[in-house]
This record gives structure tokens, sequence and C-alpha cells, in this order.
């Protein structure tokens, strides 16, 4: 049955993924030894896909977990819920992972309360463990469970980031946005548009990223960059579409809005 | 049984909506990718109507959700409750829009926890899913569905901003009141009330706008103005009527309050 | 059955109101369009008997409901709650209001969390209807249904104030204690004291009025002068009664309560 | 069946009290009316002793709520159970004095918070109605019901302080220690000490008392007074008697406790 | 039946315990007349053993209850629970104690909310009852029902603090370490140490009791002394045993450690 | 029953350890005693391990409960659940620990509110029980029941620690990094790695220690030279592994990144 459940969180298609360094090599290493990994970076420059990517590559199912503050301890791990014969216990994803041997990702980790973070240390030290202790089960991970958490740096501050025993239990891996040349390759492949639009598409980000820190919190990222360019292949006018995906959205501060507009105007005239 | 619940909540008659400027387009254009949209804009300009307009012309059910603070992630996703045999699932708005190929909107989105927003995550990237965690599901969305969300920029502050990895998943309208004399067709059009007495609404208002962020936090909202002319219209005095509508409503602030009466008194006496 | 529902809210007896203004004339056009009314004013100055008289002589049931921090959405709108056959649906005050048609009346609303009050949002627009979201019911409101609520600018305060996308949905009505002559004619009409003991007690409450901000929060209310007014009624000595009712219910400010006991034996010595 | 019920809150045996001013006759008249009373008084003055002596004079049955910041409205008002038969109602204190017509005293209501006691309100002016939102019911107050609140101004702070809108809604009393004489023949005649040594116990809590403010938050209540002729009357030696009992529960600072101690020394030398 | 519950709470053994002043006393007489008493005192002198000792000779059952600050106004009084026949009420160690006539101990009662205290008031005055409210009953407490709080004067802080009007309800008996002679001879007799050793052992809790306020919060407790000779009894080098007892649990401060490690090597050198 | 339950808990093959100084011999005392032991020390230093250890040598169950600040009392000691015959009590690790007689860890104690804490503290003194409040039963520990907490000095702060009133219920044992040559020699045999290779990374360690305080909140842990020498002894760059390892999961001050890579540089090029 836990093969049933198992096929349910397979990657069935091979994402698209360009490797940018020794990333896919040092992860492999990783899950050779089951070693927690924990994949840092700003917002939107592809840590999702990489995780989909080494799950379907190492042919492991993957459960994902989009971290929020209200998640408690027992989202993680699982409750009993009540049913015709009373309570029944129900594996949360965490749970399921470390049963059936996949790779549980939680995405965003840092927005998770910090001592509900503490639920994961035991699956992360040499005893691989996760004890229920509602149900008073102590579970042993499956030999393929592996555990992988995304944390942007970007939002690190006193008040959220997670604590040093919880850091130094994972291996890190450090993600930023593509070459150049590569991100207008992935912007033209994944939304028709022009190479050429797709290299000016990427030049007005490179603008908006030196800009980070200095008026902005994040730069364009590569998945806004997508947007522009599946509105241009729509027929929308480029100057348009820009102000509607790489402009409007990213601040509402009139100066940097009218920086990014000349940035804009730059390489799209309307 | 999924296209009765889309029955539901289809437009029936065809809401009256005046473009602006080429947001039509743009939103038609990116609904063919179904992008999510944010509309960004202040109090009572439109931007719901928008919505209900678009949802109409393109022929998709609209699920419309007021969000709030205490709003939790269960509101939008879903819960269990218990029946005669136990516990049974109920879908929430934002799963049921999924299911049928709804728009879901969100309504004033920054008023809900940052954090929970983290569950729409998941449906604005290239993976289309919403994990029912609790449920034990990962529902794909259908081919139909698409995501709206809205957001005043004036309420914009360090402790209530939606986080760049949520905004940079979304292309952005900007929208503001519409010009004098479509605002002033707008009224006589909604309220019957004289056009002539309507461009005189349109010119107050216009001067309180002018008072934004000296003294007034908003400016008087187009539905204020139509609250002007349907009191006008009942056969109000036009100053009494301005006075409920358009002075007491806005602020307490006594020197606010002499200089609104004052635009009053330059357009109507009592 | 809901016309059942609707005759336990009706008002059977008119509530005694003396008008003040043209507040009568202005509600029952805002009436006429079902527009949204807020109610402006100090404690105690008769905003609650205002809408009671409305409501009765407009023939419309009325529900009032006495906002606090600790209500809920739930609380207005409605819930499940369990019984034998598993859990059932009951509806809140303000869904019952807007399924009968009757004025449903929000006392003290700024009081309520701000985001709750969000839930009133759809049923103050075009639109006019309730999501039951957690029933799955988009509830259209009765052609009668009217919102009322009240507001006391005197707590107004960067803390808790209504957010002007709230504001903005009502045309709004403001109230103060009546002319000194209407006063001391209620006073005396609901208390049975002597119409000059009922001018005293007036004159004594404009004293204590012109206190406001200069060391008290608010002045001395119309329902205190009736206190006194009963008391003296009652043949208490017309000091003792002032002491007990218009002076320490006031203030624990000794400076402050020694003004007031100066001002009761300007008019009464004991 | 309501008779049953106001027979278990009716006191049976007449609770001393000793009148100080003309607070029983005030009390009578404000009954008469049904007015709500407030009254007002340091810790251990007698305040709940004079409500019970006006329920017993008065002929009323009394339910005491001893207010504290985790009563929610429901503690008050009545809530769903589940029982056999699924869901059903349990009226709250404050429901089941309105049905009865009982006094309901709320003890040291400050301590409630503040949004809690709005629920109030709606009994405590001319509708003297208390609706019962999730029950559905609009409760008509019983013609003899009374409210009555406790509260020590002592502890009024900007953080915790009644409403001027709750404030208003009551006549109050103020409350002090009783007269030197008075004090001792109450302190001789519930202990059994000798009238001598509790003159003694009387003078020690006069200069306590005049420390208020300067170093101690509060004087010496009569209560302690009684604990102290309690234990002399047990044949304690009177020294060690006001230490434990008028010394050290007072206060923790070193200097008041010494001049705490030297003012029993006066008095009582062991 | 309460008497098989009150046997339940029965001190069996006589616990050891040795007089310092006069408290034996004093708590007999306050017992005599049921008056609550209030034990003060720094951590682990023997507070909670000095009850157990009254409750035994007086041959009453003893309750204790440990405070913390989750506690609810419940966790005291008792709730309703589902059973099979539907909600069934458990009285709470409060209840319990005032029903069977029990000592009833609450520990550490400063932890608790200020306002979950209030619970107690009505027991601690003349009424000497217990309203419990969610159940309707006003229980009136049994004969032989004492309340009884212990209280670290050190943890006082502005935060956390009992009120004045829960104070002045007890009467207060304050405790110490004992003299250097009696502790070393409790020492000796409860570790089986060597006398000479607990000489020294408390010799260098005397040291560090005079930094209490000069860089430790607290002194060494009895307690940590007894689990030092117990160590040394064990076997243990004296010096490793004081530094595992007296040393490491006291502070992380290494100026401090320095001294206390300077203190110890006084008396036993490794 | 209860020995199935304790073989579950049984650490069925030994632990490795190596002993640093005489904490195997004073906690194998303390455990003679059942004297509460605090384990204080750094993140990743082998506390866990160490009580592992013991626990199989002195042949006793571990529960070990991972401690968090959403951790209630309830979790420690146990809760009413539903089932199909109503509620039924589930025994918390705590309590499980405590009938059985095994070692209790609590780990991350300092996580827990201090308060819920509380609940350990009759299970630590001379009474050596835990009152079950809920379920009415008063639990005598088993007779081979011990308690042990960890606590990193390192998070100690005004806001989190444990109170003294805890601290001085234990005997506390200090722990440490290993020396230089223990180190490499349990990484090479941990991990399969080189012991020269394992001799470079506790260098680089060591240098990142010297900097806690100066900008690293704490320094690498063994578990992170662990993790090094496995991806190295998969045939990973050591310059790669390290920065995985060593840097990345460290910080994000590009300074202090910057010197742990200069470190790593000496050691090992790419």
């Amino acid at each position: 049955m836990s093969e049933d459940i198992a096929a349910q969180y397979r990657i069935e298609a091979e994402p698209y993924y360009r490797a940018v360094g020794s990333e896919v090599e040092l992860f492999r290493a990783a899950h050779a030894r089951r070693m927690p990994v924990m994949l840092k970076g700003p917002t939107g420059c592809g840590k999702t896909r990489f995780v989909e990517h080494m799950a379907y590559t190492l042919g492991r199912p993957l459960i994902t977990v989009a971290c929020n503050e209200d998640m408690t301890a027992s989202d993680l791990v699982g409750r009993y819920l009540l049913d015709r014969e009373g309570t029944k216990w129900h594996d949360g994803p965490l749970t399921v992972a470390a049963r059936i041997g996949a790779i549980c990702y939680l995405d965003e980790v840092v927005e998770a309360r910090q001592d509900t973070v503490v639920v994961i240390h035991p699956l992360t030290d040499h005893r691989r463990v996760l004890p229920l202790d509602k149900k008073g089960e102590l579970l042993h991970a499956h030999d393929d469970f592996q555990l992988v958490i995304s944390y942007n740096p970007g939002y690190q501050s006193l008040m959220k980031d997670l604590k040093q025993s919880t850091k130094q239990r994972f291996g890190a891996l450090s993600f930023d946005y593509p070459d150049a040349g590569v991100e207008a390759e992935i912007i033209a492949r994944e939304t028709g548009c022009d190479l050429k639009v797709a290299e000016k598409l990427v030049q007005i980000a490179h603008r908006a990223r030196n800009l980070r820190g200095h008026g902005l919190d994040e730069g364009i990222s590569t998945r806004l960059l997508v947007y522009a360019g599946q509105m241009i292949a729509e027929g929308i006018d480029p100057a348009h579409a820009c102000q509607m995906t790489l402009v409007t959205p990213l601040t509402d501060d009139p100066d940097m809005r009218e920086t990014l507009e000349a940035a804009v105007a730059t390489f799209f005239t309307s």
C-alpha cells in the first residue's frame, strides 16, 4: 500500500532544469548519504524546480509542503481525526514521506515557527526517527527518506531566522538567477517569444537586480521575465507587457517605478 | 456535478464596466496564459466590478473571497466537518475554484495574514497544484482556473505588505478613479440624477482627492459620489446629501471637515 | 417561516424619539435606496433609540448586534453546530437579517476587529451578497435589507478606527446631545421629575460637557441625566442623587470630581 | 422551575453589614428603578458584603460572578454543550439572573476584557434585553433583574479601565474603610478579640493607609485586621499575629516592611 | 465516596521537617480559623515540605497544584468532558479540595495568570464558596477546607505579582534557608554523607548566598546541597560533586562560575 | 504490559560514544540516586548521543521528547482523546516514562515555555510524583525513573532561560566539542574518509569556533564535520564539500562567509 501512496507523489514527466554549477552532482552525493539539504536563494530563481528535477532523476517520490506561520507540528506530523468509530490517526506529509522513503521538501521553511521546526531534528541526525508523541509511536524513517528545505536569506532578520541548532543539521546549496545567455534561452523556450526579445527582457532584469538593497527588496525574478515573454507572445505591445509584469508588481514607490519604467523604455518604446 | 457548482458562480447579467485604458485587453491576454493577476488601486474605484465584467465576457464562473486577518488557510482550502458518519471533507472556495476552473478573486488580500497567503503559491507557478495536506490530496488545478487578487497600495506599510515571493507570482494592473467626464456619466447613469449635478459632484471629489496625503487618507470614491447622486435623486437637498455622503463618512478632523464643507458650498448652497 | 422570524424582531411599541434636525428625512431617503448608514456620536446621545424609531416607522424588523473585540466573522455570519444528526448550519444575526429583509444594526462597530468587519463589504456595494464560505452558499440579500452601524468618534485612535474601504461604504449621520430645552423635556417626561429640576440637571451637564478634552473623556450623557431625575423622583435628595449619577460614575480624578461637585452645588445644596 | 433556581441563589441568613453613610437608602432607590449600580472602593472594604446585605433585605436572589481576563462573553451569557442528543444550550450566570429576576453582581469587572463587558450594554439601557446571538433568542430581562458591578479605582490605568460608554450606564456609590470606632467594633464582633486590642489594630491600619501612594499600593484592609484579631483570639502573641497578617502579606520592600513593623511595635511588643 | 477520595490525598508517612521559628504554631492557629495562608521564600528552602508536614500533623488530606502560566480557571475548577453519554462534569483539584475538606496548596501561584487567580477569591472571604459557573453550581466549601499558596518574592516584578486584592486575602509566613548547624544536620541525615562534609557544603552555600543580587539571581538551595551530599556519598570526588551540583546548575556567567569554583576549592581540593 | 512498552524504548545496539572527561562516572552516580540531570553544551557536540549511551549501558528504556514552544503541559503529561466509547485517557511521554521507569530526556528544554516546564517540578524533588490533574490521578514515579534535560547556554537570554526554581532541581554536566585528535578520529570512523582529511577538517572547525561571539553565533559542529567527511568520501572535491557543509549552512554574512572560505582554502584548494 505504501507503494500506492508513493506512486501518487512520483514526478511523471521530467521537469526542465538547466544546471548552473555543480549543484546536481553535490545533491546526488548528499542524497547517497541521505544528508539533509538546504536550498538558499532569492525568490523565483528555480529552487522548487531543482528539487523536482532531482526527485525525478533519482526516481524518488517528492512531497512538498509550503510552510507558513500557522503551521503547527501536527500539520507536519499528523493528528487524530474523528470518524464513525472514534478518533483515527492520519499521518501528516512529513510522516508519510518518512514512511514511504520520499524526499520531503519544506518550502520557505523560515516562514514556519522556529519551534515547530524542532520536530524535524530527530529525523536529521544519526537517529533518523520521528516520534509521533500523540500516537505513542517512534517512527524509524525509511532508508530512502531525505529531507530538503528552502530558505530565502533576503528575508533573514533577527525576528525570523532558523536557529543554529537547525541550520547545522543541513548541507546547503546556494542558488541565484542564471547567467544572461542561459536565462534568455529559458525565457524563449518557456514562452515562445523571440530570443532577441528575451535577451532584452534579461537586460531589463539585470538593471533591476542592481537596485536590490537600493530601493528594491528583490530584483526581477526569472518567473516575471517569463510572464513578460508570455504577454508579448500573446501579441501585447512589449512596453505594456513589461509595465504589467516587470514594473507594477514589483514596487509602489514612485521613484523606483520611474527608474524601472526608464529601464523598460531603453529597450522597448510604445 | 462540478458543472452544477460552476453554474452557481456564473455572472448572469453583464455588469456595467467602462474601460479606462487597455486593462481589458491585458487581462484577456493574461487569462489566455492563465497568468495570476493582481489589481492595484484605491478604495471604491471599480476593481471588483472589473473582475466581474471580465468573468462575464470570458464566460468563466467567478468565486470571490473577502480576505480578512482571521482567515486561516483552512478557510481557503477546506476542512473536515463532523456529520452523521464521522468527519467529511468540505472544499474551501479556493479549492472549489481550482476544481471547476473558475476565476478565484481574493479581495483585499493584503488583509490576510501573509503566511496564510503562502497556500496560493503552488497554484501560481508551473505546478498549478493545491496540496490539500489535511486530506492527503494533491489537487491539479482545472485548465481554466485563474487566480486574481486585489491590493490597495494606500494601506501598504511595513507591518502589512505582501512578500516579494508572493508579489512576483502576479502580473499587475493599476486602477484609479475614472476621468471627470467618464465619472460624471457613470454617476448620472447609476443614480438617475441630472448630469449637471453629477459633474458638480465629480468636481467636489477632485478637490477632496487632492487632499490625499495632506490630511485625508483617501479621497472621495466613485461609490460615495453615487451615494450623493442617489440622495439627490430621492429629493434631498444637494448640500445635505453631500454632507451625509461626502463629508461625514470621510473624516472626524474638524479642519478637514470644514475644508470639505467649503468645497461642497462652492457648488451647492443650502 | 422567515415571516415568523421577522415577527420576532419587529418593534411592537413606538419608541419615543424627538428629532433634532433632518435625520429622519435623510435616513428615510437612504433607506429608500437601501444605502448603508453610519451613525456617529457620543455615548448615550440616542443613536440606538433613533434606529429603533426608524425601524418602527418604516415597518422593518430590527436585528441589533453589540459588537466586541472577541466577535468573529462566524458570530455575525453563522456556523455549524453539532446536533443529533451531525453538524447543522445556524445562521448568525447578519445572515438572518439579510435573509428576512431586516435592518441590521451593528452597535459600536469600531470595537469589532477591523478585519472581521470586512465580511460586511459584499453586502454594502452593488453586489448585496453575503458569501457563506463555510456553507458554500452565496446569499443574495432580501430587497428590504439595510445595514446600519454606529461609531463613536471619541474613541477613534490610530489603533482602532474603521478602514477607509469600510467607511466609504456608508452614508453618515452625526448625532449630538439635544438642545437644552429639548433635553430637559426628555428628562422630565422619562423620569417623572419636575421640569425645573430637569432644567437644572441639563445646566450641570452643559458645564461637564465643556470639560470634554480638558480632563474628561466624555461629558455627562442624557442617560445619566435621566438616572439623576429618577433618583430625585424616588425622593432622594438632589445633591446626593447628582453625586451618585453625575459625578461618581464619570471620573476618579480628585480635581475633576471637585469641579463637578462644585457644578452640582451651584444648583442643588444638600 | 425558575423559582427553584431562584431559591438556590437566595441569601439565607442576614449578612452583618454596618452602614457608613446613605448607601443603603441610595441603593434602595436605584433598585426601585432597576438602575444599574457600580460600587467603587479599595480592596476588602466591604463591597461584596454590602451587595449581599441589600439582596437579603430586598428579598432578591443574588448571582455573583468573579470577573477575570479569561472570561469570554460566553462565560457570562451561555453556550452550547454537547450531550447525548447533540448540542444543548446552557444559560450563563448573567442569563440566569436576567431570566429569574436576580441581582447579578459582576465582581472586579475591570478585570474582564473591556469588550466582553459590551454584552451587558443592552441590559443597561431602556431595552433591558440580552441578545443570545448564538441561540437566536432575544431575552427580555425579568422585571426584577438588576445589574451591579464593582470596581477598584486603585487599579485604574490607561491599560485597564472601563470605557465611558460602559461607565455612563451606571449610577455609582463610593466605598471606603469605616471610621475608626466602627471598624474596631466590627473587628471585635467578628473575631472575638478584645475591643482594646481591636482599637490598637485599627490604629496600626491607619498608619499603613497613610502610606498608600507613598510606597504601598494599598493600605491594610478591614479583612486583614480581622485576620489579626482572629490570630490573637487563638492565643497567638499580638506582635507575631500582626507580623503574619498585617506586615508580611502587604509588601516585600524592606523599607516599607520596617516602617510597618515599627508601627506594630508602637502598640504591641513581643 | 468523598472519604475514598480524601484517603488518596492523605500523607501516609510523616515528612521530616525541622521547625525554624514559630511557623508551626502560627499555621496551626491559622488553620483553626481556616485562614488562607501564603508561604513566602526562596527556591528550595522547604515550603512544600512544610505544607506536607502540617497536613500530616493536622490529619488533613493535601491537594497540591503546580501553577503555571497556561493554567486556566477550568484547570483549577473543573470542566465538562465528553463520554459515552454526552458531556460529564469533572471536578478540578480546587473543587475536589473544597468538597472533601482538604488543604489545597497552590504552588508557585505567581506563575498563574493573575486573573485566573481571581477564582479563589470567593473561597477566601466570609463566603467560602466556589461558583462553578459552567456547571451552574454554587459550591459551599467543606468546614475543614483551607487554602495555602506559595510565592517566591525573588521573582516579583512589575509584570508578575499578585494583586493587592489577592494578597490581602492571606496571612503570610516568611521562609528562609535554615541556620548553618541545622542545615548541615539536614544534609547529613538525608544523604548519608559525613557531618563534617555537610558543614563544608553549607559554608560554600553561605558564600554563594551572599552573591544574591550581586551576579546571582538566587543562592545555592538546601536541595542542591543535598544533591552534593548524595554524589559524595556515592563515592564521587567532592570537588567534582560540587562542580556538578553547586556550580554548573547555577550560572553560565564565566566570572560567577569562577567565583563559585574558588569557593569550592577553599573547602575541597581535587 | 508496561514491560512491552518499555521494550519499545530500549536502545538495541550500543551507540558509539567516546568519553571526554568523567561524565560517564558522574552520570552513573547521579542515576544511582535518581538525581535529575541537566546536560549543557553547544549544538551538535554529542549530548543526545551521550544519553543514548548511558541508557544503553544502564539498561534503561529511553524516552526522548524534542521540546518546542508550542508544547503544552498536556503534550508531556497526556490528555483525553475521543474514541468509540467516549473520551479515553492517553498518557503523554513523560507519564509513560514515570510509569515504566524509563529515563525521560527533554531535549532543548529551554525552547519549551518556562511555565510548562513547571509540570516536572513534583517529579524532581523528594515527592517524585506527577499529578495528572485532568485525570484526577497522582502518579508515583517508578523507582527507576530519571529525568534528564538538555540546554544550550548559547541561546540563554533574558527572554528565554530556565527559572532558578527549575535549574536548582538538577545536577548539571557541561559538554563541549572533543579535543582535536579525538574529533578527527570520530570523523574518520563515522564517514570513511581519510584521517589526514579529517584532521584538516577539524583545523578548519577550530578557526570557525574562535569566531564564536565575533560574528558567528555558533562554531562548526562535529555534525557538520561529519557531513563534510561524507561528501569527500563520496568523491566530491574537498573544497566544494566544505563550501556546502561548513560555510553555506553557517552564515549569510558576506564577510564571515569570506573568512570561512579563506579558512577552507588554507587546507583544501579546488
